[in-house]
């Protein structure tokens, strides 16, 4: 199938690797020229602009930093909805706000394009690997006509509703993600002042109710100091950034997320952005927001 | 061998029924008479106060609401320090700030009776069952001494730290938890407020980073509206107290806590005490903090 594919980051680049293994031909696009060249080495077409890329493709795939950079290559001058022949399909896997996704849908049902969101977890690894969880949103028959090519990238690709879910639920996921890495941080660090051992209140703990997959993974990282991501802080705060203005537009009471947003910019701000989130314990150890 | 039991509740009961299942002989004590009628029918010697069991005990076990009913057993008036025959140890198992542990250790120390703290967490099917978690605070002798003693309650018992260190852990635990179960409920508000299907973003992201045992447990509690306990509202909000009071002793930096116990207060204030914890959810259904 002819594939566009816009956004050749860390994420991108894997993602539009697997898709022409699977054997598909692929456009591409990038606004970095030279991140296109390695795609362009392994047989896709560098195009001009997200215009370009619609008119040679059945079907745009997006994956960009945030939601303007998505606005801007569907809807803007030069963008997909440009260039999309009749019949175009558009899945955007950028985690970006679910408002914004939906009115890219609503653009792109008013030009006749289908479009589903669909962002992913699992980072640079699974992306390589092809095995990313993807999250979908829109309707249910543009889901099925798609879902297996999803899975040229992803080990599982999951309806969770209509246009924008997807994004919802990258967005719950990464309030989960957050609020679990803090208390990890700030638990571990009470520990510490009180002169427990860390380590044995960590084995003590993490069978009972207080067990997550997070303090599996960050709470040994906290403990010795490795900040080597894994997931930025820099992404981790553009997506709660994305949680305040997702719950300002559905009306959704946040309790947890201003304060651990405080806390990601914080760490930004003190120049922590490139380190993994299990980093949040700096706020504590380093009382960044005292 | 002789052992002086004193708190007989929904815990303390259970607890001090699998000790006379082991075979040891029991002095039990409970402000409330009608408590200790069930264990002297089970051949349990019904004590006339905390000294009173301390004079015909070798071990004596505290397990009670907080740190000042604690306080009031062992060092107060008629309490177990007053009757303490040479050679006396105590465990206290209650859920109490470490700061308290410490106090009550100390004042063990001076009369030469040797203190742990030893804190649980399963509620009350594990203590029926005798497979708690046990959490240890105070010395490694000590602790080695009384360890088999310990699994007669429990299924684990972890040495954790010096003394306080058991209730360290087990507030460390409360923070986790906590901070899970309101994460779960800020996260599903929002998937439900913006009209995605809450039980398909959960399946789509326990998997991953997100996943904790607290999402397993009461995500679908919270989507059930089932309240029912498992752990009390009241005593989590207990536990709260203590991380503050610990947290301003051990000058730990709180950012998480704070909100968590004001979000438990909103709940007892509103006639929710005796609900699940899970109940952390109408904190946004009924938007309680606004």
């Amino acid at each position: 199938m002819d594939i566009g594919f816009i956004g050749l980051g860390i994420m991108g680049a894997p993602m539009a690797k697997n898709l022409l293994a699977a054997g598909h031909r692929l456009a591409v696009y990038d606004i970095i020229e030279s991140s296109m060249d390695a795609l362009a080495s392994l047989g896709a077409y560098k195009a001009k602009s997200p215009k370009d890329v619609a008119e040679r493709s059945s079907l745009v795939i997006t994956m960009l930093p945030n939601s303007p950079d998505v606005k801007q290559a569907v809807i803007g001058p030069d963008g997909v909805l440009e260039g999309a022949k009749p019949g175009l399909a558009l899945i955007d896997m950028s985690s970006i706000s679910p408002d914004a996704s939906k009115e890219i849908y609503a653009a792109c049902q008013a030009k006749g394009v289908e479009a589903l969101d669909a962002p992913v977890s699992g980072g640079e690894p699974k992306a390589i690997d092809g095995t990313l969880a993807i999250m979908v949103g829109g309707n249910e028959e543009t889901f099925e006509k798609w879902k297996s090519l999803l899975l040229c990238m992803g080990s599982s690709a999951i309806l969770c509703g209509p246009a924008g879910s997807g994004n919802v639920a990258k967005l719950v996921n990464q309030i989960l993600v957050a609020a679990n890495i803090a208390a990890c941080a700030e638990g571990l660090t009470l520990a510490q002042k009180a002169g427990a051992d860390p380590y044995v209140v960590l084995e003590a703990i993490k069978g009972g109710l207080a067990g997550s997959t997070a303090l599996n993974a960050k709470a040994p990282m906290m403990l010795a100091e490795n900040w080597k991501p894994g997931f930025k802080i820099d992404l981790h705060t553009k997506d709660l950034g994305n949680v305040m203005a997702a719950a300002e537009f559905f009306g959704s009471p946040l309790l947890l997320s201003p304060i651990l947003l405080k806390m990601f910019k914080s760490l930004q701000e003190s120049g922590f952005g490139q380190e993994d989130h299990s980093a949040l314990k700096k706020c504590y150890d380093l009382e960044l927001l005292k």
